[in-house]
């Protein structure tokens, strides 16, 4: 370790010393030791830069600093980093090009309580990856099992009839499962025919499990309880050493030469995700490639002024996939979101996710205070704001906008599931236990601008922001929605409805192919009802070229723009659903779809199905 | 909640006023969430007393405060508490003789980094205990299968063959088992020829798991690998609801008539002990009634001056078991450790167990620092000692007593396996890498009085203390030994050795009766050498009323009085052992066993065994 200089700034008044730290190659064996020792050191001696001399570093857990990090979205766990970049100022990380190659459950970069982040210019990888691959090599529809053949890269076990990927510091079972095609290194067409891999059914033997009672509400989908009254449904059978045949598949069988992906059970298997970003004002990650995570490439949660520029997620090493989850996602994110000149590609989930948190009012305790339930497991511990933020009381049953809100006095945390938030103001006199409040600044002036999203499990964009929302130039070929602008409270729990949102210049190609009766461009809520959620909606200058022929879903919308878009038909896969027309509209209003250019096969009393009250549709 | 009266003390100069509280039945239903709510207050509002109306009260998890606890000797785990007794002072804690009846995985009373707490006059249950019953109805030896009933206090489900037990907010699997005999509400005699079950066995399908290499040592006992390669070994099958059928047990299938005893995979069974004190000078627990913990009864780790008075562990509603694990635990406390009038009875391991910790060296950082790790999954995280400890370096193939010794400077946590000691002093020039370090000033003036230990698994009491040891007048009647002093490094890194020892007038009744050849009371060393480990060592005034032959066995030992004992033939049980002699001595010197008084049925000249090299034996 070199100092390379020291800078001086001014902080309130006092001069501020500030190391530039040179790392040479000699840490390589085990990067993470040196970079801990410095980095703890730096509330009393700062650090400005942090450099590399280009290179591959390793990164091992062993000696990694500890912290127990709620991730929403993610697995919660007491986990390493190397980086803990935990309450710090101006610093700049640089790589110079380097690969750092992670080992084990750890996240790399560590990132809290912090101030105008840098890290630019290096390659991140692990030495293991937290999935696996199987080679479908026969399989036979007739008694329902397939083959696959496992390569050396991928040391498994079989207990009891279950496989478990072993790795340096992890496992995993089969659990979660999609087909890839090799030849075109995406998502296998129409793959929910074959996938997701049937790996739990119910058991029959129960005995008096309706005598335990819960006082409150419980989450039946925790890890806690999910298996409950649930066994293997598949076993697998070791033909020989790295070839294996599995039973109990329910739906059609695999295609040869096809690879299913698998990485373990749901809610175990996001541990260690690429950058976890929190309570930051100021982060920048340019020149990135994020070859591979154990969760996200990048979550961040209530930061600020968020850029990512030619932050590229995309796999290495021959793998069919990058990261195991979303190449990024954002919840209660303010300012600026900009995610631009990105490639985002071959992750196991959407490309971004961005929205809020909803949460449940279950106690009212007097005029000020609420006590709040965390819905679902993956947003346990969740902060939904900080003192003066605004909050918005929802009852979505009578509106997807909220009927009144405050402002947040400050928030008790007591534990995971449950905190009490106190307001400045007396509460909306109608509040009732079961309402929802949402943190109305809690949502960003987002731009989507010159990224490539391919080849990936699930969406490209999902997003449920009511302030700003700019996607332009982009190149989206997805096998669910390439834009997906839900308004949904029951499951996730993510908050946020759509309003001024631009989509234009875009090219979508063939998305939505894996099977889903779906627009590739979709608004949705989770409420059957005629009420407005999505409002100021434009999308124009887009070419579709698309196997299919539903293109625009929308519904509950209030002022939707779809112009001077082309749309060709690709010819790539055969048609799924015929019938469709190219756009759907339900429950909305002030709908102005014109100058379209359609050059598609379907006959033209397709392009436009309309449900529902409408009016004033231009 | 009634605010009882504000008392005045005076502490720096400064008037503190310190609230006394009293709360009423009214708050029964869940205690937790106005318990909580106060507490948290206290660091600006002091109490100095919380008094409760006599009566039942509930605790539920849902509104505990939550706090990560890396726990000796149990699972590391987030969890909640309703008594979040953390940095306070001068508490009082009167249950006036209520009962507060735990739901799930809480810790009853969490204290730490607190000084002069007393807890008295209440009793400590659970809605569901944390293990689980099946009394044996039949069995087959032939095919090797045994039927159990479950009664409906034990929901279940049974998932490919294996049983899990279901709790309010809490499950098991089969597990670590043991057989007790219901009519002496005791183990079962020579239960280690039916228990534990044999549930994990190896698995012949691993593929490639040698080419997983690690850089560091690794602990394959932890439970990120201690399934690798086993998978179960018995599989379960429901006769009728409440009646399954157990095959593939390898030992004698169990009596009937037994009740075996279920409470999970070990790693994942100890959860929720009743008592946690940490980093606390002054802890009082008088006329408690522990009834059950998913854990120990009390678990006290770096403290100081712990009394436990009229502190008794014993089963409720009709249950074979109280705490699944040790009644109390007491890991690197000093001062002095009182355990006086307790009853300790049906826990599923020691009622109580004294040591310190060995911390083994893998790095020497510079010519102040060492880099330790932590040797055995459950003593992650525990920190040895405090600034100017005496730190002791051990080499134990050497000798059992430190080569060296040196004081703390400070300690940096870096994560649960590995921390930074640096220390006043320059290291010994001869440390090496391997070196073990132990905190000789964390070792107890130790006072067991009056006590009664009984039906438990496991031992009486299992002490490796270098400082003053004192058992006196108190009644024994243990599975496995009544007392066992050890040094052990290899396994449970629990450091210590014993010196000036005192055992007088107690009475021990048929100790060590299910099948090991050990004895009544034993010293032991893990390194098969000639090399000292225990001092002085007294050994007075008790009555062994044992059924079998085997009463003290003493190794490695110099300084031991045996004087003045009476032994006696209970007839209890048939002779296990019968070629053992009553006392057998290896490698010990200054030996004095004289004026015994032996009534029982061994021939004369089994009395005594000697191995090994022996001198000054009178």
């Amino acid at each position: 370790m070199f100092v390379l200089f020291i800078s001086f700034s001014v902080c309130n008044g006092q001069v501020i010393k500030a190391e530039k730290i040179l790392f040479e190659t000699g840490i390589a064996g085990d990067a993470t030791p040196v970079l801990v020792e410095r980095i703890l050191k730096a509330d009393k001696n700062p650090i400005s830069e942090i450099k590399f001399e280009k290179g591959t570093y390793h990164f091992y857990p062993d000696k990694g600093f500890e912290k127990f990090c709620y991730l929403s979205n993610h697995g919660d766990l007491m986990v390493n980093t190397p980086f803990p970049i935990l309450n710090m100022e101006n610093l700049t990380i640089d790589g110079q090009g380097s690969t750092f190659i992670f080992h084990g459950v750890v996240i790399p970069f560590l990132i809290a309580d912090s101030k105008n982040i840098i890290v630019k210019n290096l390659s991140i990888d692990w030495q293991d990856p937290f999935y696996s691959e199987g080679l479908i090599v026969a399989n036979d529809e007739k008694n329902k099992t397939f083959d696959m053949k496992i390569s050396e890269e991928y040391p498994y076990d079989i207990r009891n009839g279950q496989i478990f990927f072993i790795k340096e510091y992890y496992q995993h079972s089969l659990g979660q499962s999609i087909l890839y095609n090799p030849k075109r290194r995406a998502i296998t067409f129409n793959t929910e025919v074959y996938t997701p891999i049937t790996t739990k059914s119910k058991t029959s033997k129960t005995f008096n499990l309706d005598k335990i009672q819960y006082k409150y509400e419980y989450d039946k989908r925790d890890l806690g309880f999910k298996n409950i009254g649930f066994e293997y449904g598949i076993t697998v059978e070791e033909l020989e050493p790295g070839l294996v045949r599995v039973y109990g598949h329910k739906k059609e069988m695999p295609p040869v030469g096809h690879i299913l992906t698998m990485k373990g059970e749901q809610g175990l298997n996001r541990v260690a995700p690429a950058f976890s970003v929190a309570h930051t004002i100021g982060f920048s990650a340019k020149n990135i490639n994020v070859h591979h995570a154990g969760g996200m490439g990048m979550i961040a949660e209530n930061s600020e002024d968020l850029i990512l520029d030619n932050f590229n997620v995309t796999p290495s090493q021959g793998r069919m996939v990058s990261t195991t989850a979303d190449a990024t996602h954002f919840v209660g994110c303010r300012g600026k979101v900009v995610l631009k000149n990105c490639t985002f590609e071959n992750q196991l989930d959407d490309a971004s996710n961005i929205h809020g948190t909803y949460q449940k009012i279950v106690d009212v305790l007097d005029e000020y205070r609420i006590g709040v339930r965390m819905g679902h497991h993956q947003q346990k511990a969740f902060v939904i704001g900080q003192p003066n933020d605004h909050l918005g009381f929802v009852r979505l049953s009578n509106s997807f906008f909220p009927y009144n809100k405050t402002t947040i006095k400050n928030i008790a945390y007591i534990n995971n599931r449950y905190q009490i938030i106190t307001l400045n103001e007396k509460l909306p006199q109608d509040v009732q236990p079961g309402d929802l409040v949402e943190n109305l600044d809690g949502y960003p002036d987002l731009l989507v601008q010159n990224c490539i999203i391919r080849n990936n499990r699930a969406r490209g964009l999902l997003i449920s922001n009511p302030v700003n929302t700019v996607i332009e130039n982009n190149f989206f070929s997805t096998e669910m929605e390439a834009i997906l602008m839900p308004v949904e409270s029951g499951h996730w729990y993510e908050s946020g409805n759509a309003t001024n949102v631009i989509i234009r210049d875009n090219v979508f190609q063939d998305c939505q192919h894996s099977g889903f009766n779906r627009g590739v461009i979709r608004f949705d809520t989770d409420d059957d009802n005629e009420n407005i959620a999505f409002k100021d909606i434009s999308i124009i200058n887009n070419t579709f070229n698309h196997f299919d022929n539903l293109i625009l879903e929308v519904t509950n919308t209030d002022g939707l723009k779809f112009t001077n878009n082309t749309i060709t038909h690709s010819g790539t896969f055969p048609l799924l659903y015929p019938s469709n027309p190219a756009v759907r509209i339900a429950y909305s209003k002030n709908m102005n779809i014109d100058k379209n250019i359609f050059k598609g096969k379907e006959k033209t009393d397709l392009l436009l199905e309309i449900d529902g009250s409408m009016s004033n549709l231009k």
